[in-house]
């Protein structure tokens, strides 16, 4: 049996919350005999439902953050919110993870600012298994930091590694740096000095990466900043949403495909499935103290449920302590430790600091995250 | 009949010249009685295909740049080669348009230095129309400009703007911004900067549009930098590649799923012609005098047939006149007329200047493209 694990759910987050969210917790509940969870949401929500299931203890949080607020504000106004009592349960123990459906920049700002950073990494990052017909590839950062320093990519990078070795179990995994071409010249300056930071600081770099090789699994991680990689992320989601839907109208076009469509509708189910981004239930963002799990807004019980999960095996698999150790590792080999918090101004390539990683220090607060507002003015530092 | 045109045709752009080259420009001569061909190459392939056929004039050049050059380098060294001798006839009014499915990088080099940018515009831009299953959509820059300014993409909106009236035949087409979030102020400083200027000096601007807008076509133009523009378009072409595979195996897993498969192939044939970027045949380089379309490398028959007939319509329908005047008027409108050419350091963000469009003047030299190498270092200004 698995070890005794607790998380803490957002009971309210999601498009169809609490009902879907009740219902994947208590799948994920009956699917593991060692899952504990910690339901935190509005008392006549989450007493109820504690009092029915075995292994859930309600926590009584009265505020929502809504999914259109602004996300660094409603955090430090909604004290009694079901994603900052998430991670408050976390930072005091009560709960090992943190999972929730809700706003991805409230669930960013909650964790990085209640639940803290991994000591030595300047900004979490948001990742997200790309659901490949051919087999996973993780994807980061998905927006949790739309304006990036080169060198944070470097981190990016060891975190995802760290990610795929732990939760998925690819032994090793090939990192590209997302890029406009295959040459290690190629791309924006910020890419191209990204690509030299990797080259030199992450031992399983295996060069640049197209948008054209993120499906058809051609490397394992794909590392870019939060703006570039959130919309190549909406754009693979947009595709296959669009490319399915026409070929639905091909299959009911008239009757002989109607009944063409019944002989393929197992199989053409099956590959939808593997597509389908609820298969892994949320974006886990790498960096912070414990677990934090964010999933669509619109995820059905099944995403809900396997994001429960996966929260769960990152806290097992103590994926948080492997990238401190990471970190701690990469920082230790070339003797900056001492020389954390280099005086970068905020907005300004860092050109010219290629040998310093970004100071843990310079990022208290966190970006503005696909569905968050701007960051507030001067936030960057 | 349409008006004569003529357009100078790269004899050996492509993965497959110059067969496929020859035969999609024997299939345009064809379809357009009024089209003229020079085509330019080596002698021993472009003189016996000008005898062979009407409307061709052979303009020998005995150099070929590579897909691997470096494309400023190779335009300086290679004046006798296909790209440059094209963009030549272009300069030199021998013809009004220029086609290549060979190096990108190359063919923007060429195009820029050769035949020169129109009056006003900064940068040009390459545009390409996303295959839409639902209609087409307009996509750029898709990769001459890896690092841009805010400002650039007001000038990239209104060059699309132009090309989707009057190639696509679309009025007044709805423009968005590629960015991370539906609201104003969501997105990167460099995005928000965008935003805000294409809000005051676009006046078809719409708004921003994320990743998962494009294929369903919810706007008409998305403006981007050549990175992120670059990325999404590979994402794109790797997404459908990949799915249409996948959906490949699914019909021809067993007995049932093939005849099932042969009721669809019609349908799914239509299908994956409308997403095939053959359609269209070509990214349309905005911003430079006469026309120059740039095919894939991977190109066939169709897509250089299709690709020299775009070009044809772009100078028949005056697409760079009408920038001119579009630019131009934008300038005036806002009394920029006077201040071109600010003083911008190269590479820092343009913050504090958005009043001021970039200067004509500080762009002679093209950035790197989806294929070419790094820009010369200093290229920027």
């Amino acid at each position: 049996m698995p070890d005794k694990v607790t998380i803490a759910v957002d009971a309210m987050g999601g498009d169809h919350a609490p009902g879907v969210v009740l219902e994947g917790c208590a799948d994920a509940l009956a699917a593991d005999p060692s899952l504990h969870v910690v339901l935190c949401g509005p008392a006549s929500v989450v007493v109820p439902f504690a009092e029915a299931h075995e292994r859930c203890t309600p926590q009584p949080a009265e505020e929502v953050i809504g999914m259109g607020e602004h996300p660094a504000r409603a955090v430090r106004q909604k004290k009694d919110s079901s994603i900052v009592a998430g991670c408050r349960a976390v930072r005091e123990g009560a709960a090992q993870g943190f999972f929730s459906a809700g706003s991805t920049g409230a669930c960013l700002a909650a964790a990085t600012l209640v639940m803290g950073r991994v000591k030595g990494v300047a900004r979490p990052a948001l990742a997200t298994v790309i659901p490949s017909p051919v087999r996973p590839v993780v994807l980061t950062d998905i927006g949790a930091n739309a304006d990036c320093k080169p060198a944070y990519l470097v981190q990016f990078a060891q975190m995802a590694t760290v990610y795929m070795e732990k939760v998925l179990g690819v032994a090793n995994p090939r990192v590209a740096l997302l890029n406009i071409g295959e040459e290690d010249t190629k791309g924006s300056a910020f890419a191209q000095e990204a690509h030299a930071l990797m080259r030199e600081k992450v031992p399983n770099f295996a060069g640049n990466g197209e948008g054209c090789d993120i499906l058809p699994a051609a490397f394992d991680v794909f590392v870019t900043d939060g703006f570039t990689g959130n919309v190549c992320l909406k754009t693979i989601e947009g595709t296959s949403k669009t490319l399915f839907k026409a070929l639905k109208g091909v299959l009911t076009a008239g009757p002989a495909t109607k009944l063409a469509a019944l002989a393929v509708k197992g199989g053409l189910k099956g590959l939808m499935e593997r597509v389908s981004p609820d298969t892994y239930g949320g974006a886990p963002l790498l960096g912070v103290k414990g677990a934090c799990v964010v999933g669509h807004g619109s995820s059905g019980p099944l995403a809900v449920k396997n994001g429960i999960l996966t929260t769960a095996r990152i806290v097992r698999e103590r994926v948080a302590e492997t990238i401190e150790q990471a970190v701690a590792g990469a920082q230790d080999a070339d003797g900056a430790d001492a020389e954390r918090g280099g005086a970068v101004a905020a907005g300004v390539p860092q050109v010219g600091a290629a040998g310093a990683p970004a100071g843990a220090d310079d990022a208290a607060t966190p970006q503005a995250a696909p569905d968050a507002d701007a960051p507030d003015a001067g936030a960057e530092r």
